[in-house]
């Protein structure tokens, strides 16, 4: 099967329905008018476009990022790139007004797209810039990292953390086009590779049976970067994402919380750890075993639940456990949580695999014990 | 006629519907559990909050905002209250970074609700808070001040400005409650009030000719704030407001356009005269003479119009005239107006009292006659 042919999901969001475009070897050489594959559906999902402002990670400056600044050059024409920083602090206040100021230097106007091209940092405080700069300019994500790719650059969050919590300000802005080049993940370390891993398992858990099946049958293909595996864990992440994107935008109906499996313990083991210890999906593979845990406690679900999903995890090369976990730490920063209703506790827990529900009221003993289950 | 009742004008948004309520008197003392008719209204269009943030300009402390407060604490109970220096330079990032992290410290979460009180820049500013903190928040405007009565409060624009421009970042977020006390005038100084007329009149020009007329045999009360002349130029102005945003909320069409007419020259005029010289209503005044010259000017419009704005504005002790303006330093300005597309000059200009038109490709050198003939 040739992989050149990209895979289109549609997000179905009304007026502002977007493609997410799977492909490998979209990256074109310099001179190619056409600016490739990905240049044609720039021009399809963006109309009338006089400048793109390329907001990069600076570990993909030479990769990725001087790939798709072909493209736009062959495309657009008028194009500035903007670098930022690698790593979650670059999500601050301070970058955010940086790039403002940036985009007025560089005469950015409502006419003017921002493409980022990175991971979750870069998507997420480019998104937000876009979503803000005269009110709101179009916006396309060139997500670089298996993480990005399956789960951040999808649905429209955007935002930036603050000193006293992360993603705690940003804007639901949908991007006009999502563009995957496996390709771009030709440098991405193993360790993060295998992060990103975390967040497509969890697809199978929330809402996919089968595709939990496939992963059951074909993590070893994947974690060896099988071209075809790969971009068929990428495609079912993404199609489990846009559905529950397009059921529940803007986390309004309780819907869009389901995503949130592993999450609420994830965010809380990042917090005490100290962000940048452990890499996102590896707190999320850990909160996953510890919601697991919570689930079987509360009867909510089989014990043989939690054997399939370590398994698959422990396929994954992904942690498990976590022996610094306290849950005298971790649970004053959950009740912190913005999406926590009035000061109650609410976890996505699962009552089978493919399907979760929320449970609200959870005694606070319990998430002692799923805590200290996973030490 | 008792001013008690108040006037309510919808908002026309789908579900983004909101009233402006416009009443006096709404002002409780402390002690009154029902937080009269602002608390009953609060809760009808809020539902279930659980805590407030006021936010106040620190000239009304201890008139409107302490009314305010009086009311939430009656009717929401937690109440917290951040303050905000008067003056357009509060509408800056480091004040947007300063509320942010506040509301952190107050544990603003999702049920929490914004209220706004004071002029266009705690609007503003607070409104942009309301629209990014955890990714929207609900919001309440509560405008002291007459320029904010009929134009910033309504319609849902929120922002700061960088040092490039004014409000070059913010969002599109509705407020879901506009509460107008014409009560909270009383600390105003004159020359704001007088200011305030100048939007008021604009109203007139761009779409509601009747209106026009009622001001011109009514200005001399309205200068002196007789209360029953005074709310019904209010009213007729937001429901002039509410009619254009209905039909545009996002300035896609071109129809919310129509809201500019005298901006663009106004912008340039601040710009160059240095904010905080010339109040903005001042500049939209001026700059609707200029529009109304430039119009004559190109033919759109009989000399007659701009005899009767004339007389209005005058009649309203707003100023006519720059000497400064200086054409050479206004046109660069204009030029790179977030609104400009490509480049290009366009104004709304009216072609006869009550309808205005947008004009795109309008010479360099008519614009600068306009200019001239307003020193």
């Amino acid at each position: 099967m040739p992989l050149t042919d990209p895979t289109i999901i549609p997000v179905e969001l009304g007026d502002r329905r977007y493609p997410i475009v799977i492909g490998s070897g979209t990256a074109v050489e310099a001179g190619d008018a056409s600016g490739g594959t990905l240049g044609e559906h720039l021009l399809g999902s963006l109309g009338d476009v006089s400048h793109a402002v390329m907001v990069y990670d600076a570990a993909v400056k030479d990769s990725a990022a001087a790939s798709v600044q072909k493209t736009l050059q062959a495309r657009v024409g008028r194009v500035d790139a903007l670098e930022v920083a690698s790593g979650e602090t670059s999500k601050s206040i301070d970058n955010l007004g940086r790039l403002w100021n940036r985009l007025i230097e560089v005469n950015a106007d409502r006419r003017s797209v921002i493409v980022a091209v990175g991971g979750g940092v870069v998507g997420d405080l480019a998104g937000f810039v876009a979503a803000t700069y005269t009110r709101g300019l179009r916006f396309v994500q060139v997500p670089t990292t298996l993480l990005a790719m399956v789960d951040s650059s999808v649905g429209g969050k955007t935002g930036i953390n603050l000193p006293g919590g992360k993603n705690m300000v940003g804007s639901f802005w949908q991007p006009h086009l999502v563009w995957i080049d496996t390709d771009f993940m030709a440098t991405l370390p193993d360790r993060e590779y295998l992060s990103g891993l975390a967040e497509v398992i969890k697809y199978g858990v929330i809402e996919d049976a089968e595709f939990f099946a496939y992963l059951e049958d074909n993590m070893q293909a994947i974690v060896a970067r099988d071209p075809q595996s790969v971009r068929h864990a990428i495609a079912c992440s993404c199609q489990s994402k846009a559905r529950v994107v397009a059921d529940d935008e803007r986390e309004t109906s309780g819907r869009r919380a389901i995503l949130n499996y592993g999450h609420t313990f994830a965010h809380a083991i990042e917090a005490t750890a100290g962000y940048g210890t452990m890499l996102h999906g590896e707190a999320v593979a850990i909160g996953m075993q510890m919601a697991a845990r919570l689930a079987v406690a509360l009867g909510k679900c089989e014990a043989d639940l939690i054997n399939r999903q370590t398994r698959l995890l422990d396929n994954a090369q992904l942690p498990l456990v976590w022996p610094q976990a306290n849950p005298e730490a971790m649970i004053p920063v959950m009740a912190r949580d913005k999406k926590v209703a009035h000061g109650k506790l609410r976890f996505v827990l699962p009552d089978r695999i493919g399907h979760v529900e929320l449970v609200g009221d959870v005694p606070v003993d319990q998430v002692r014990f799923a805590i200290d289950a996973c030490q």
